[in-house]
């Protein structure tokens, strides 16, 4: 019985879920007015709106999924089980957000429209980098039913940090990176043994370095949307884009310096050239739409790039065979430490700025702060408690949960990686006749002895 | 004489056709009013339809380009071919669907606008699918032929199902996927050999399938603007994002299960993942303005899903076996199959919702049918008929031009590809001289030996 | 002394130059008036621009950087320097550019918001063109000292064609492509050496054609932005996109055709399909918002693809040769003479079409033309002089700053690439351990003997 439930479980499990969800969406969700006939006819809304949504949309599934693509075995994983991670959350997250809506709670129905789907392509975003902590430690079906879990905590978490305490998160630096990699670390725990660490298949080939690149560069362009596309008003929106912009630009160059300044060899490492590059989306996340000076914006981008490198260098070695924690893409540096540091700037930001400065659009950024039209909000100081409780919050929530997800995955009734398969398609995927010899075979080639040098595309002309 | 011919057939005919195509042009062709100066003044329009061109522009040349890069030794050619076809097949498309124009009955010319452009990427879709069926088998000269042909045809049976019988098609599943499709196969028959099939070039290797997926990710994400740059009004095109969003996840999980599901050794498949993933952008194509329920896109996307992925697996390699129609890319379960599903159901989307519920928008989703401004319109279940006839019209147009196209191509005249050289790139393209090495050799390595195992890289140190 | 500046020089000199940005930033930067509270409200203007703007930022750091993956052995370097130089001439050029502003001479501050990151883009463009010519031939700190002098002259230039002499360049193809392109030829002449010239490594291997191809497309699809996002009224921007549309596909049809004409095997060469199609997007940059006629833009294609093929079969080698101008990516090709190509032609439109045709709108197009809005304005003829006399300031501008930039840059001082390790990673990017062999040792495989065929991975299951 056991037996069969492990041959077939992904399909039972992944089946069986497919059909509650359908089942939820048939009974309880239903299409917003805009979307439907007599809606909305305002062209201005999608076109301010949709490009937004594509750049992040893009990120999702060819930045995360390609920025994953990095090991050199695991290809085709990477590429397959963010698609479906991905698009198991989506479908999962609208139903859970859904259930969390005023609307549900006001008349038993959730409403599906295009801001909807943008929240749900961030609910992915969340899983993904928890993903990037167990990339090719988890089979597929572990993957999912730790998507069905994380989303959920990560959801409820996330509700009561922007709807309780009225946090500014508006790059989700807080409620999606954060907890996002704390969760993964903290799951990784469960899985801490010596065959994961220092492991041959774990590294990168030549041509496995620049496919991370394609996802790595979409990830970098389109941040900006990333961030903006919550934000409001307009000015606030413009503003998201200009800081994402400016901060991403010196956490780049921050990164090249920092990333020879370690090495060795006083070499570029790509893979602070792929990961690093980005900190300085996520630092400037939590407050895209506060920054009211370029210098400011910047100085978060150099912050988050120089964390981010020494992060990579010393801190995950460290985390990995100090604490158990072996973080495979090294998300703590690309997400987790950046958005801490996110988090802690936006407290330091509502205090820093004076709240006139942000004039009427002051309760679009910090909802329960007192102005003119809320006087009996709280002062800055109370929002700045406020975003420090949030990232509490959302560190308690992930780390809990996460390693209580880790120990569920561990179960012996699912499926596990073989030891020699971790970080590896061969298990899970069909793999053409090369997979071998250009994934493993050929990083063991030094020399080759030729006793014949003639290029048979010349021979055959 | 022949020789002669045969060895500059390309440039003859190529250039030949591109000279006609610039006189047609000078002659027949001006700018559109929006495009003149004192036109468009509206920023609305640009900044609502350009974005979705955009997409579409992405999908037909980054996306169709590179998800026939998955054959091993074809990858110049994918790419390549793709681009030539598209181009030829823009520029000769603005020319027949000038032709077919109201405005060029009226007045002898023909105008060029955004919305032109955007069409006529939509006419290069069906060229490509044809050429996914057609990939590998034939030369550049036979594909532009075949392109000069099917653009003519399928023009003018989409001019007669959109303006005789006011089919809506508005994602084009059944005049861009099916008749592409069904094309392609019929003109594969005229080339079945055994040579053809069970070639050793026929197959992947690592790297091509990571490649595949470039194409298959940024189909998948820009597949809801293909779907909805037509629509109208706002509400129809935000629904038919929805819409198309939903089904393509619903699609996704149901490949994943599937694939699993049908594989020996219950593993996922490359070819499934890039695939048939995308058949649920397909289904819901002819009808992702109509429907009016979460739960119905989705279920589209299921049985898209499923139906690809079996498709796949027993009847491509039925279809080339017992009918001698073969398919290289598997366009039949991409978009054949899913083209004839949605031209069905956009049969019986007519009769299962209320024409009611879309209010004043009903005409501009059915141009025919009646309503309060269109008093002598046709009925619901008319409707219903003429969406069939529409699809009988797009599977008779297709199979007959696409057969004769086949024996047309097949005649001794046009440069032929050598037996040997199907899904190569050799006669055709300058290759590298890695190209037999990594695309052939590789393939039949499983074992090097090895005598002193020392790291070049670190060696120079 | 000397010897740890050499060491260390990558790290003090972009440190130093990064402080002292960030230095300039803080004291005259700031954020334009839309940007900031209380600002736009006018959510139009950013769904307009927005698009256009993450385009052209798609295509300078996904295409411009993966174009120049095409070098087997310099894949890292050619993404990684390429983010280092857009992102280090986008800090530069936003101060520079903010120093010769309107408003710097008049508040002593300069401002930043949507229109100065899409410039800064542009500006990035001059020096990824410059690094197209010089690719594999400098170190880093070569290549930033090369992006900060061309950069200020780049600027200074640009600032008097555009300014002074109101030159219409809508698409930058003088004032960027031309500039870009001459200023790195006249650089490479410092650097003619014959190791540069024949070297083993300067060539492609069959993945990184591909990976070029990702670049190349990008480029292609995204080109009818990068001309009209400058464009204005909606019109004229309109105008931009669809002439630069048409321009291209002519122009790449044409590719095909003299690509195949001028092999002696009658193959086809990627290096033409990934750049030569791209040059009818320079070639029409400068009259994108002149051109009234769909011929006309398709002329220039057929032109620039002509011009193109015929330049890297027979001029880049000339070059080389005969003037010691070593151009590794042909940016002369593509950049280069489409560019004066454009810059002579935007001459002839100003006098071929009656300047009336432009009604209302010629003064922005042409800024100091006579009209009835600008009564003391130049005639056409005049316009075309100023026109021909900017093309004549980019050319002299680019030449001499570029030579002396290559002789400043082969200063001893500066780390020089070593002859052997020229067009390669080793030196400055740590690298896999199949680095070497899918990079050097297989272009000489052309046999294998295989004892025993098994797959390994069959052998698993």
């Amino acid at each position: 019985m056991a037996s069969a439930f492990q041959k077939h479980q992904f399909t039972i499990l992944v089946s069986a879920s497919q059909i509650v969800f359908l089942i939820l969406f048939g009974l309880f969700g239903k299409y917003d007015a805009n979307v439907l006939p007599g809606g909305s006819e305002d062209d201005v809304y999608t076109a301010r709106l949709y490009p937004m949504f594509q750049d992040t949309h893009v990120m999702i599934f060819i930045g995360f999924g390609f920025l994953m693509t990095f090991l050199k075995r695991y290809g085709f994983s990477a590429i397959s089980i963010n698609l479906l991670l991905a698009v198991f959350t989506i479908e999962w997250g609208i139903i859970v957000q859904g259930f969390l809506s005023h609307g549900f709670a006001e008349t038993g129905k959730f409403t599906i429209g295009l801001e909807e789907l943008l929240t749900a392509d961030f609910t992915a975003a969340i899983i993904l980098i928890t993903m990037g902590a167990m990339l090719g430690k988890l089979s597929p079906t572990q993957f999912v039913v730790m998507a069905f879990i994380e989303t959920a905590v990560a959801l409820f978490v996330e509700h009561h940090v922007i709807h309780t305490f009225h946090v500014n998160d508006v790059g989700d630096s807080m409620v999606v990176h954060a907890f996002g990699a704390y969760f993964g670390l903290a799951c990784s725990k469960a899985f801490a043994t010596k065959a994961q660490r220092e492991h041959e298949n774990e590294g990168s080939i030549y041509h496995s370095d620049i496919y991370a690149e394609i996802g790595s560069i979409f990830l970098w362009v389109f941040w900006p949307s990333f961030n903006a596309a919550a934000a409001s008003p307009a000015d606030a929106r413009q503003r998201a884009i200009v800081n994402t912009f400016l901060s991403l630009c010196a956490c780049t160059i921050t990164t090249f310096i920092f990333s020879q300044a370690v090495d060795k060899h006083k070499k570029f490492d790509m893979v602070h050239i792929a990961n690093s590059t980005l900190a300085g989306g996520v630092a400037i996340g939590s407050i895209a739409n506060v920054v009211l000076e370029p210098l400011h914006a910047m100085l978060m981008g150099v912050a988050a790039g120089a964390l981010s490198v020494v992060g990579f260098k010393y801190i995950t070695p460290m985390l990995s065979s100090k604490f158990g924690c072996h973080d495979t893409c090294g998300v703590n540096n690309l997400h987790g430490m950046p958005g801490v540091f996110a988090g802690l700037m936006s407290a330091v930001f509502v205090v820093a700025y004076d709240p006139a400065l942000y004039g009427k659009s002051l309760n679009e950024i910090y909802p329960a702060m007192k102005s003119e039209t809320n006087l009996n909000g709280i002062t800055a100081g109370g929002q700045a408690v406020n975003q420090l409780i949030g990232l509490g919050l959302v560190l308690v929530g992930s780390i809990v949960s996460g390693m209580v997800t880790g120990f569920i995955l561990k179960m012996k009734a699912f499926n596990q990686v073989r030891d020699k398969e971790f970080y590896a398609d061969g298990d899970y995927f069909e793999t053409p006749a090369d997979y071998d010899f250009n994934t493993r075979i050929v990083s063991r080639i030094d020399r080759v002895e030729i006793n014949e040098h003639t290029q048979l595309t010349q021979k055959e002309v």
